[in-house]
């Protein structure tokens, strides 16, 4: 294994909670806000999948949209357009997850440049990161809006060597989404999966480097040599 | 709307049912055959669109294969490589719904050539469509295999055409799968739904022409002017 030179992180799911929006959604439909969430969340990366397939890219958060009317008609929720747009500007306000703020400070304080890679557009991203009070430890914000194609496309992973500099063998990539791993396994990045609850790895023909049961775990895994404590 | 001169066909799910082989998950976890056959269908699909945009394409037979073992994984059921390979021999033997059989026959009988244009590989198809003594009613059997990239990527429904020799505003493409039919119509196939259950559209920008219950109300839809009673 190469010596790790830089960190890209996945936002959502991985940094962020996409169910901290199930709370709001619970307010518009009593006792469902999770089964709502999950369905929508299955949705969201499911039209992200298609529409690439397609060649037929909008943005994330178009697509976010779409998503919701769909789960809106499918769980017969008849959500009003209003509605549909004040729970899709929760997605800019989603939580970090608990120890992510003070694992970022560690990891920044080793000196490694750390960015995230994201399927949401540059707004989205500034947005949650900024409201979240965590801009100042990354070096760089990617979106795969510049390239008009989801992840896991290769397409998407090479602009994170591009961003950073770095050669793919020389980025630690950490995601909580198992597809995104596998995908970025086989791109060839040094891979780190954040499994917080138990969740079972998907069969795409790669197994991440390193499981992790929570951010905090991973400045032991890239701390340079030197820095060794 | 162009005269319809070639019918094209999704099998897995449209003509076939893939939730067959629910009776045999049951015997080997019993009161459970349906909750697998389901997720099994979700991850079967899954890992053909992930795999396809990672560009790291295996054989539908195998991609069924890993999402068996994923469910085996997840739904903690400790299913043995000879149990699983018994389950996935099984969707060699799909059953078409009911009224598929007669339907094909009304179809054919109108003189426009059918086609079946599937996910799964060239010896799949001839499995299953042998199976049910379908053989005779296809002038076509064409197979994503040949271009090594599933649907809904637009080179797969190019093979339709060239096949065919029509254009693709001349072909009626007919899927069960809301993605499908919405990856063909916006290809630029005239597209016919079939949503035998209540189902629900999907949200991809694109609508299908015509949503039946029942394969039974296609001959009325592509009948050729001149043979109309």
């Amino acid at each position: 294994m190469k010596q790790i030179k830089g960190i890209v992180f996945d936002l959502y799911g991985t940094l962020y909670d996409v169910h901290s929006v199930a709370e709001l959604c619970s307010q518009h439909a009593p006792g469902r806000g999770l089964e709502i969430s999950l369905l929508w969340r299955q949705k969201q990366l499911e039209y992200t999948w298609l529409r690439s397939l397609m060649g037929q890219y909008i943005s994330f958060e178009q697509g976010t949209g779409d998503a919701l009317v769909y789960v809106s008609n499918h769980l017969k929720l008849d959500l009003s357009a209003r509605t549909r747009a004040e729970l899709c500007d929760e997605y800019l306000k989603l939580k970090p997850y608990p120890e992510v703020p003070a694992a970022l400070e560690t990891l920044q304080a080793l000196g490694l440049p750390l960015a995230i890679l994201s399927n949401g557009s540059a707004h989205s991203i500034h947005s949650v990161v900024g409201n979240s009070g965590l801009e100042h430890r990354f070096a760089h914000l990617i979106s795969v809006d510049a390239v008009r194609i989801f992840k896991p496309h290769t397409t998407v992973y090479e602009l994170a060597e591009k961003h950073l500099g770095l050669h793919r063998s020389e980025i630690m990539f950490v995601s909580s989404n198992a597809w995104d791993a596998s995908g970025a396994h086989h791109f060839g990045f040094q891979v780190s999966w954040i499994n917080r609850s138990g969740n079972t790895f998907e069969e795409l023909g790669a197994r991440p480097d390193h499981v992790l049961s929570g951010l905090d775990e991973l400045p032991d895994i890239v701390r340079p040599a030197s820095t060794e404590q």
